[in-house]
């Protein structure tokens, strides 16, 4: 048994008893301060679910874990803290207040994706917009193969058979792409309308589009990731749709856009990242727009915990070991903002270190997403990388 | 070259040159009227890009693909139904006009769920709603082991070690169907308060519990669904979590809930049924609400083809068979409403077929998904599985 005692009055809860004092201390539990250890509701409810700890005021009342956690209930996120706490410690694992982060700990990667000048031929060609569709069809056969053939822009003939069919289909992105820089004309149509019909029809078009337009201009292939369950897929400069069907290209990364005004649950969210997993596809999140400097605070940070993760035959450790990791703790029901996500991403670059969302689901079994952040050259945009681990 | 004429006017696209006609007729493609064939927008469409069809009015003008698709720019879903009857088409199968149906089908097969009474034993426990992560805590040891032992209602301890902790956890939909039929009471907050939450935080809230309270009435057990993707997953009558983590009972459905007021992407209505069958789940999908009646309308169906599919040694057709399934063609890009979709179902049903949603992706790629209607005894909502097929 651990005995807590709480001071109702400053909702303070502390361990004074030595033995426990030292058993918590080599735990990496609370703040030592003159001999007594004061832990954060997240660490008190820990250790009173799971290390037998017996909380009392100082009349002796004894406190349950409801009792204690009813003084912090207006605390924002206690339950995703806690439960995301919980995991990390039934790991075996440390981690500590985001108040300790002292930055500049160089823990991360940045991968660097390649980059390839990009330029259309002027073709100058005529297609039909259906907006009810948002598609555009090219019946100059001509322009629809080179097109198809020597940027895999649009679609001729038949999916994944080109020679059968004569018709090129263009979809909205690629629609606007050859308007704005392919000479594309259609009938009775401008570009205007097409992005006034867009914008109307689906939520955040221009932020797509703009991821659209990035990576499509740093010479990527990019298509839709329909199959994947995202926004587009995308083949590394240099690909090309002209092979058999035996030898047909695989993309191995997915595009997934997560506008800076959208708020989504975290069940949505994270269904997107499920799909590419499933089908072995690297995800990268987009989060367009500018970057802008973030004020770090260490009082009220963005990130819930600094994680310290395992080492070469053992923990890592504030004694003997620097943090590897930013907690971002969330429960399946809550929503997440892309501004938000943005923010907390920034941050910790910042302090030098990837962050790793903790999404605690309705039963209390915690999923794990790493966020590395990549880069595009001559991007003006954000993007990450985003894994499923088993820490 | 099959010569196709057109009539400006009308907007009639007719083949009469006798060896044409008799190609088509063997084809299966459009009406036949005194010797001569008349073609609808998808039909005349497919001729001109697949089969070499060229088209001429009646002063000997030629029009392209473009020319005679932009007669008809202003059909709803003309490119959706274009590019999904091309799909079938280029199976080598054969689809005919809505119009033919005739009903009485009987191909449809109706899969029986049990179902078992459910009773809980009156308990009376208190626990503590936190609002900001919709989960309620219980520290009474006894009630909370008894309910997730016997009932698997509640996370007891951890998540699959329910030996590890004294804390029992019950997300926002235990909660309410606890308040509502298992004695909880909640410190400080009634169920008034506790629904009133949850709708403000989760769109359609009142819609996913009436399910989550159907199967769990029902005797199913019913969790969360966010590792795969969807609102719920859940076990058949008899379940339970006790056993050692080796024979852990797996989930092998999951239900996603659709309301009739909610409008989706379809990309995003697609992503929840590609997890599900990417961890090999069933995917049943429920649109809660009443059953109610759907008007039959030969000329204004919600569905857009009457499908024949393959059969021993060949394919069927409208000469030697019947109709196997009732198309709805959509694309990728498009929205669609829960009322929509229950009624086209509504409309399958009373034909006697079943529903085959075809998906045109953004590359004209057709992924296709079966739906069939499930009886769960004595509920008044609807349930179908979803399959994704390759017909």
């Amino acid at each position: 048994m651990i005995k807590l005692e709480l001071d109702r009055k400053k909702r303070l809860i502390m361990v004074k008893e030595p033995s426990d004092v030292s058993s918590l201390q080599n735990g990496f539990y609370g703040q030592m301060k003159k001999g007594i250890i004061y832990l954060s509701p997240e660490e008190a409810l820990y250790v009173m679910d799971i290390r037998n700890g017996k909380c009392y005021d100082d009349a002796g009342n004894p406190f349950t874990f409801n009792d204690i956690a009813s003084l912090f209930l207006k605390n924002k996120k206690l339950l995703a803290r806690c439960l995301t706490y919980k995991d990390w410690r039934d790991k075996g694992l440390v981690l500590r207040y985001i108040s300790e982060a002292e930055g500049g700990y160089g823990r991360t990667v940045l991968k660097k994706y390649t980059s390839a000048p990009f330029r259309l031929d002027a073709f100058g060609f005529e297609g039909l917009f259906f907006p009810n569709d948002l598609i555009t069809m090219v019946d100059d056969q001509t322009v629809g193969k080179e097109l198809y053939e020597r940027y895999w822009i649009g679609q001729f003939g038949t999916y994944k058979a080109s020679h059968r069919g004569t018709v090129a289909k263009y979809d909205i992105y690629e629609t606007i792409f050859l308007l704005k820089s392919g000479n594309l004309m259609l009938k009775g149509c401008n570009l205007a309308t097409v992005e006034k019909v867009a914008k109307k029809r689906i939520k955040f078009f221009e932020d797509i589009y703009l991821v659209y337009e990035d990576w499509r201009s740093r010479g990527y292939v990019i298509k839709t990731g329909f199959k994947f369950g995202t926004h587009f897929r995308i083949y590394f400069p240099g690909a090309s749709p002209v092979r058999s069907e035996d030898e047909w290209m695989h993309s191995k990364h997915v595009i997934h856009v997560f506008p800076r005004k959208h708020k989504q649950l975290i069940s949505e969210w994270a269904r997107a990242i499920r799909v590419a997993h499933s089908v072995k596809k690297t995800f990268i999140l987009a989060i367009p727009g500018k970057k802008k400097e973030i004020k770090l605070s260490k009082t009220r940070s963005r990130l819930d915990f600094l994680l310290y993760h395992r080492k070469k035959g053992g923990i890592e450790t504030p004694k003997d070991g620097s943090p590897k990791y930013l907690m971002y703790s969330l429960t399946e029901d809550e929503y997440i903002g892309g501004e938000e996500l943005y923010e907390a991403l920034a941050e910790c670059k910042q302090f030098g270190l990837e962050m790793v969302v903790a999404i605690s689901d309705r039963e209390s079994s915690v999923t794990y997403y790493i966020i590395k952040e990549l880069e595009l050259p001559g991007s003006e945009y954000e993007y990450y990388e985003i894994e499923w681990v088993q820490p």
